[in-house]
């Protein structure tokens, strides 16, 4: 069975079309797809390549991921294939698939160099998903062009300021958890726009609607409001820069 | 084939972590998934529990479902394995299964006992996929714990009230249909808010934007306007207590 | 392996229903299922055909579409299946189906005149699943019913004017990008409300927020602005009719 996941900002319709070229061009009998996210924000590479490194360490070897958060499609931007660990990524070459890759070990990185008939709009339908069924057929990476140096991305790092960290928000999940640019909290007391931070390892820690800071299921700091929307009470979004403050 | 439907609050990205790791230890060769929701209203565990109950009917015998509400995540709420009727239910022990369960047959549940690597945040990752896969791959429930009384979870009733009926919107679905937690509708005409609502067996026997009571697909009773957003018009939401007034 | 596709306007877990029944009275070991898309505007007959159009030319032969976006339910609308081009499409008699249909070879379309255990308001789970399990198990559409003549859907024509062309909004995706009835533009430039539209073959051409018009991925003329939102830029959504002016 080969699995194949799909990351994307289009929301609905168009990673149908993905899929329907991959099960159109598929030699093997049996594939899974998993939909990580379609709900990227537009065009938020950051965001996606978040989202994707926190999910692949929970796929087996020789799963396929393809990652398309495309701002470049049309311009002179590669397409490329990564090998990493045992599993598989196919996107566009600009730092979406690389902390994912990075996380499993060291990553290979091969331009995708085969004519294909693309639209100037949608290489997610007409470039990355037929390379994925190339890759679920069994051919190697290394066959579909050659080795190149990938495209980085960074989520930043925290600051040392006076008054304490400044840190970026990198995702804003569902319930509102502010995601941050944070692996390693350092001792201490947080607030943030004056409002104190408890410090938990779970949220049942504090009472209902009470500001928290933990490191949350995906190895981040997270900010969240207990039974509420840090996102809203914060008045916060993916992208923003904020000052936590020592106390 | 191997059936396994989830339902959580989660959003994106974290179901398909949990998918992940049911892949990463399944032994059997095939695997369908059917994602159920993943947009029940941010830890609400009645809504959940209402779209499991509306759903298990209709899959068949065999079918493993995980379903994540969990306020209660790192307290000392449990986690349990239920069988009832055929299928099996995996979750947290806060009512979320028990009347998707029920409606099958006399449900048995069992303490997830057995040590798991858990977070703090994310037992739906952790510990109920986990669980998911051992019952995918043949292991009874019973020998995964205990047996213990499960917590079961009311829709509450509805109550005769001077003027009609107090009822709650247990649900509010993309249409903006109000569903109640009402099964058998008197007999009578009822209005709600002073608006009459034309009581139908389809939607097609009122005119277009014209409000109306109905036994929805589901068996419960259900507040509609025709091609229109009865939850908008009658400013409700789940959760909402409302009185059916007899006319 | 059966590939089937659900298109729907149901958001979340009225699908799974169907799904569930499908997987019921499937006989074939293996199925896929493919959602297109169950963010379908309520009752949007028309957005709902244009995304079933764009997809089903990525499907291999032998794919099951079942599309239901179905205000009529509960009337004298037919169910019907249709065969074009070696697919099959289940779902009501209201044109949804047809340019889809059409668009893969010459349709033959016949009535679902089996009996059926339907309740009045969800035929998708009591009528459709049912019978593209029949179609999936080998059935052949013209043993479920007689031949009849399908109902068809115009996604309109644009107009000529004074100024230049009236067209209309078919479909909003979900950056904002607004898709015409327009399949071939005429040469010339054009303006929307004022603002002049950059005619270009892709986003990249034009710089961050600029506004254009190029053919979009799904072969009908497409008004955006690149890295932002051409919906809300130019207050407009699916249905509206608009004014291109030659300039």
């Amino acid at each position: 069975m080969k699995i194949i996941t799909l990351l994307t900002d289009f929301g609905s319709f168009y990673p149908a079309q993905m899929k329907g070229v991959i099960l159109s061009k598929l030699k093997v009998e049996d594939v899974t797809f998993v939909d990580i996210a379609h709900d990227i924000p537009p065009q938020d590479v950051r965001a996606g390549a978040f989202a994707l490194l926190s999910s692949v360490a929970y796929f087996p070897q020789g799963t396929i991921h393809i990652a398309v958060v495309d701002p470049g499609v049309g311009t002179e931007r590669l397409g490329i294939v990564v090998e990493s660990g045992g599993q598989f990524f196919v996107g566009p070459d600009n730092g979406l698939l690389m902390p994912a890759a990075k996380s499993l070990g060291q990553p290979f990185a091969y331009k995708i160099a085969c004519q294909l008939d693309a639209s100037n709009t949608f290489h997610g339908r007409d470039v990355f998903a037929p390379v994925a069924a190339m890759v679920a057929n069994g051919q190697s990476p290394s066959s579909i062009g050659p080795r190149v140096n990938p495209k980085d991305l960074s989520f930043g790092s925290p600051r040392r300021t006076d008054k304490g960290i400044e840190t970026a928000v990198i995702y804003v999940d569902r319930f509102g958890n502010l995601i941050l640019n944070i692996r390693k909290l350092p001792n201490g007391c947080f607030s943030l726009k004056g409002v104190r931070l408890r410090r938990v390892r779970t949220y049942a820690e504090v009472k209902r609607i009470e500001p928290l800071i933990t490191i949350g299921s995906h190895g981040f700091a997270e900010i969240a409001v207990n039974q509420g929307n840090a996102a809203d009470a914060f008045c916060l979004k993916a992208g923003d820069r904020i000052e936590l403050e020592e106390i």
